[in-house]
This record gives C-alpha cells, sequence and structure tokens, in this order.
C-alpha cells in the first residue's frame, strides 16, 4: 500500500542524493576551469535571488524539517555557516542519515496531522498531507533545481539525467 | 486514506496553475517595459538549453503524460507549435482540464501498474508508484521552475510565493 512515508522519504533522499551529485560536478567544473571554488558557490541567478549555498542550505532544511515534523520528532539544527563544497557535502550527508533513522511506522497518521510553521513571521497551518504536498516537496525540488541551473548557467555541463539520478523501477 | 491520486492530480494541477500565473507575470513584464514576447519566450539559462517555450511543453506533456499512463487512459497529443504566451496559457489550461477528468477511482491499483516509457530511445520501465515519484514529479517541478528562474533571470520580478501558489491547509 502507498504511504505518505513512501512519498516523503525515498523521494527526498532521492533529490538530496542528487543535489550532492550535482554539487560534486560542479567543483570539479571549477577545478578544472581553475576558476576560485567561492565564485561558484555565490553565483546566483538575479542580484537578489539567494546564491548558491542557500539554496543548498534551503533544500537540506525543508527536507529535514519535512521528515521531523510529519514523524513528529525534533529537527536536527544546523547554524548556516557553510561556505565549502566539501561543507555542503556534509551537510547534505547529515541530512540524509537523518531521513534513514525515520521508519515508516513513526508516519502513522501524518496524512491528518496538525503541522504548523512560521513563514515570514506568520504561522501557517498544514494537515500533514498539504504540508508534504504543497510545501515541502515543491520546495524541495524548487531548490535543488535553482542549484543546478545556477550551475548550468555557469557553465556546467550537466544534463536532466543528473537531476533525475539513477531511476527506480 | 492518502492515495497516488492524492499525490499526483491535485499537486500537478496546483504546479500548472503557477505556472500559468509566472507566465502571466512575464507577459506583463514584457509590456511594461516594451519588449518583444518572444524575446523571453526564447530566452534560456545556457546555449544549450531549453528555452522557455519548451520548458512549458515539456511541464505539460509530463503531466498529461503522468496522469494518462497512471490512469490507463490515452494521452492526450499536443503540436508542439506554441509561440505566444496565449497559446502557452491555451496548453496549461487544456493539460489541467484533462487533469479534470480523471476520477480517484481510475486511479485504483495504479502504484503497482507497470508502465513503460521512451526515453532518448530506450524503454524505461516503472511500476507506477516508481513513476510518479521519480520521473513524473522531478521532471514536473524541474520545468516549472526552470521556467519561473528563466523570467526571474531576465527582471521579472517573481518571489517563490507565486511558484508555491495559494496554501492549501
Amino acid at each position: 500500500m502507498f504511504t505518505l512515508y513512501d512519498a516523503t522519504v525515498a523521494p527526498l533522499k532521492r533529490a538530496l542524493t542528487n543535489l550532492s551529485f550535482i554539487l560534486k560536478k560542479g567543483e570539479e567544473y571549477a577545478d578544472s576551469i581553475k576558476i576560485e571554488h567561492s565564485v561558484l558557490l555565490n553565483a546566483r541567478l538575479f542580484p537578489d535571488m539567494f546564491p548558491l549555498i542557500r539554496q543548498v542550505q534551503i533544500a537540506t532544511d525543508m527536507s529535514k524539517g519535512g521528515v521531523a515534523r510529519l514523524a513528529g520528532v525534533e529537527i536536527p539544527k544546523y547554524e548556516d555557516t557553510e561556505t565549502t563544497f566539501e561543507q555542503l557535502q556534509a551537510r547534505i550527508a547529515k541530512t540524509i542519515a537523518f531521513l534513514d533513522t525515520i521508519k515508516p511506522e513513526q508516519f502513522d497518521g501524518a496524512d491528518t496531522k496538525d503541522i504548523t510553521i512560521n513563514v515570514r513571521k506568520v504561522d501557517v497551518h498544514f494537515k500533514g498531507q498539504a504540508y508534504l504536498l504543497s510545501w515541502v516537496q515543491p520546495n524541495v525540488y524548487f531548490h535543488v533545481t535553482t542549484t543546478y541551473n545556477i550551475l548550468r548557467h555557469n557553465g556546467v555541463q550537466l544534463g536532466k539525467p543528473d537531476f533525475l539520478g539513477p531511476r527506480d523501477s
């Protein structure tokens, strides 16, 4: 039977794994053309958009916050101090490791659970299902895709298969 | 009870509705600064990436193909001849109207259904659940986000709330 756990944990792990791979290609590209990593890490698509580092921070925040709230466990706290590819990779790995600690039964009743988050200083209320489908999922994909687009726009040779990752069957 | 239909149809409709809104803002922006619509419609983030029109075509293709295959109905065929914002809006509206014809019971058994698609001339096999979670969803969000990023990079004043749309609760 298809469950909210199935719709949440594996897809987020997949998105983060692909994000890690995309960043690795970005780092290799910077090395190959001898540019400072910080140029890519601070690149953005428009002056008032977030730079790459922040995109990765938000993608991981949305993933850990989403899974923790749906499972009813404490959200791991990160400091948002990353300045290198290595540190971003560690943040992604830490998030995936957290997702791996969550068992399917911790999602029992998650679809109807009341969840409140604070968005730009306003409390927003969701049922678990709406929280996953209209908040967590689109946000994670948004920030992973934007990371991809920032790197792509700067010349990193990525293709959509890198974003999608290996296929399940 | 949470179903594959819930995880598919409403989120895709939401993504397409937000895509329509984002394009409307792009069109208004072009008019406000007196640039030809075709400049934005053919904009891309890197020379070998698809332009905006193609991003919208693929987002709608993935949506109609995804829902049709999971429901076991024929996939509506579109001609890919759009050259204006109005035509892209019509394509999105047509896709949403198609999604609206599908009833929850048409998704009975969809999660374990065998689905085969042809990707770059190779047959790829999925169960319905993997097809939704590792193919349809990431693809639709990828192309909607990339449309957003192309417009944003060209100066359209969009914010993430435009991408996320009104919140469910």
